[in-house]
């Protein structure tokens, strides 16, 4: 049988991930698949890089001639971003080839453009890879648990956050010396920006969200709000009282709306994906018929990520020339299917919530607090006076049960307003990933 | 476009879970497949139960009616066992019916016969819920780590059995006393054999030991190995050097062949693991290009485990007309690549060890005990002293470095035969989990 022909766009990390495994591993490969996969295009700035790495593919300057090439049945996009990436996907869609690629930001920020395409020209679009690495957790999500309404998900999605909130605790260290120190081991990138404030988490959740509750891409309604401003106090306070930060993609379906959130978030420390550390990922997933499933792997590296994109080169090979229509839906529901749902903005969203509060250390503050709370009926797990700051002011920490987020930001309001209090309040959302 | 027709066999718990999901997501699993999904026939013993759970389907008594009735596409078998579960299984597929099993019983014993013929007849036959219940840890092994080489796997898959030992560590309760409550819940069989000696996890590593390795059944080749004979003090020891004690199904590729083993395992208390508690499932793979994975979630009860059922279900559906020789493999290899391989005698096995030792507490002791240790080429990680029984009567614990089998049964003859030690020795397998 002959092989699949891939067309490679891109050999940098996980390009080069890419040919590595194809050629490690073909034997195994061609023992599941039943026949070979191969490189037989490549595009990449270095035609030296292409030829030491894939000396037996045709070097395609162009990536817009790659993507029409004959010899090509599978266009695996690796450039990353929404320039070249999004107009030569568009185009390979045009021309009627597969699409395996691990581009996050694109699909988030254009998969409304994308899918549909790929819909009309009758062609698959996998992306396994830009979601967790090499955790299987698209497949989960569009086949495994298709039996399942969804209910929520919550993952550790970006490695580099996971890596600098886990030095944070176990070091007592400041958020700017382990981010040097990620730099340092390439853990981050010189420019982390998209890593720490959210952004890379933002464009996963919102894939998933997608896929799991049959919506086309909400990426613009995705509340963003990274790690950079966490204090290593909070750090330590959130373990006194039992609980882990660690940065999740947030999504969940209620009566009013789906919520899509990524934030620095506690949950309690006997949870699994609370004793998920360093560079590592987890999805956690509730549905209603399965109840929770979880699922924990390596979230990037060119290896790890390769396997994903590998996996999806496979799934298409399998499919390529079968007569059939009832492939598994880009978005896991068939296209007629996907409907828009309100994303609810974040002052309508509930959670519990840590209260960090600076406050004169003198009879009443607690009591003018508290009660500023009940007004605006946010009420109140635990109240701790943790810190002192010096002889005349004290550190509060407040969990409160669940409520709705514009409550306790009106709570937060009046209760900074009160002359006892003398800085802002640190305010940080708890899940206990019960529901 | 035209329903899925199912024939189902057995409304037990599966069965009724099957039906149930079936009927209350049916808006949902048709959003996802563009097609209905509806049971046309059923078969239980009771004709009553059968109209009540199934008012619309077709009530055959004989099931090998059913499994040749032209109005069913796929066979859902949820009798159970290897009788007549096997005996309509084998029908269903001459008779060219898909099928879809949660027997791992039925597959780890008769796999041999039942896959070579579906891949006769063309027909799918699909297992999700025979291991882990509701985890698509089948999916994952088959598609989405399909560009790896798997190195090994190790699984907690057996709710029963990790129950008890989770209440055995938490409570400090004796075996037989955790089990008497575990049989009230209902997580335990009134004749619990078949889960705590370690059949059931045993059927299921079979099964993805063929999968990972591309190799036949093995089930007769697989040790067991069962908690009923684990003393709490082991576990409390255990607990105390930093290690849980886990009902393990283990299978890991080695240069010499196959380990394909069940028993009671030390792993260390960070690993997720060890903190997979009650009647949770939880499967850890290791890839060589993914490396660490784990899929963790319900491994019973009749939502779960239908949910993996009806994904199962969706599968077939949507390959149901396909004109494809491409679907994924049964035993995720082409058959032609299905090589039988050298399953490892347990004395040839590699792991660390724990070792319990009641003897004398008196000079030369220890020093003997090691001298015997090294003879036979085991080297010591770790040797406490731990209980006192009486007066002249100490308990030693040691830890040993990786090595054979055999060698540590031969220092543990040898030790037993000193007159210092006067009760047979405490051996429970350890696994750091880091390859």
């Amino acid at each position: 049988m002959k092989p699949v022909n891939i067309g490679l766009l891109g050999l940098g990390t996980v390009g080069g991930g890419t040919a590595t495994v194809l050629q490690d591993n073909a034997a195994e490969i061609s023992r599941r698949l039943g026949r070979e996969v191969r490189i037989s295009a490549v595009c990449d700035l270095s035609e030296e890089k292409a030829k030491q790495i894939c000396p037996n593919a045709a070097f395609i300057k162009d990536p817009f001639e790659l993507v029409q090439h004959q010899d090509v049945d599978v266009v695996v996009e690796l450039f990353g971003g929404t320039g070249i990436a999004k107009d030569a996907v568009l185009k390979a869609i045009e021309n009627g080839k597969h699409i395996v690629t691990a581009n996050k930001k694109l699909l988030a920020e254009y998969g409304n453009e994308i899918f549909p395409l790929a819909e009309e020209k009758n062609v698959m679009v996998q992306f396994e890879a830009a979601v967790a690495g090499g955790i299987p957790i698209i497949k989960a999500l569009r086949e495994g648990l298709a039996a399942n309404q969804i209910r929520s998900i919550a993952g550790i999605i970006n490695g580099t956050s996971n890596f600098i909130l886990t030095e944070m605790r176990e070091k007592g260290s400041a958020f700017a010396d382990v981010l040097e120190e990620a730099q340092a081991l390439g853990y981050a990138e010189a420019d982390p920006t998209f890593d720490i404030e959210g952004h890379d988490a933002g464009h996963k959740i919102t894939i998933m969200s997608a896929l799991a509750f049959g919506t086309p891409m909400n990426f613009s309604a995705c509340y963003l709000e990274g790690i950079s401003k966490l204090d290593s106090r909070d750090i330590k306070y959130a373990e006194e009282l039992g609980y882990r930060i660690k940065l999740l993609g947030i999504t969940r379906k209620t009566d009013k709306g789906i919520e899509l959130r990524v934030h620095p978030t506690l949950i309690p420390e006997s949870r699994l994906l609370a004793n998920v550390n360093g560079v590592m990922n987890a999805v956690r997933v509730n549905a209603d018929m399965v109840g929770e499933t979880l699922y924990y792997g390596a979230g990037a590296g060119a290896l790890p990520t390769a396997s994903a994109v590998v996996a999806d080169i496979i799934d298409i090979a399998r499919l390529i020339e079968a007569e059939t229509d009832h492939r598994v839906p880009h978005l896991a529901f068939q296209p007629s299917q996907v409907q828009a749902q309100n994303i609810l903005p974040m002052d309508e969203i509930t959670s519990s919530y840590y209260l960090r509060v600076q406050a004169t250390d003198e009879p009443g503050t607690l009591g003018q607090i508290a009660a500023l709370l009940a007004k605006e009926n946010v009420s109140i797990e635990a109240l701790i006076q943790k810190g002192v700051i010096n002889q005349s002011t004290a550190e509060i920490v407040i969990l409160t049960h669940t409520t709705v987020e514009h409550n306790v930001k009106r709570a937060i309001a009046a209760i900074e307003a009160l002359s006892c209090v003398d800085a802002p309040i640190t305010m940080i959302r708890m899940e206990s990933l019960h529901d």
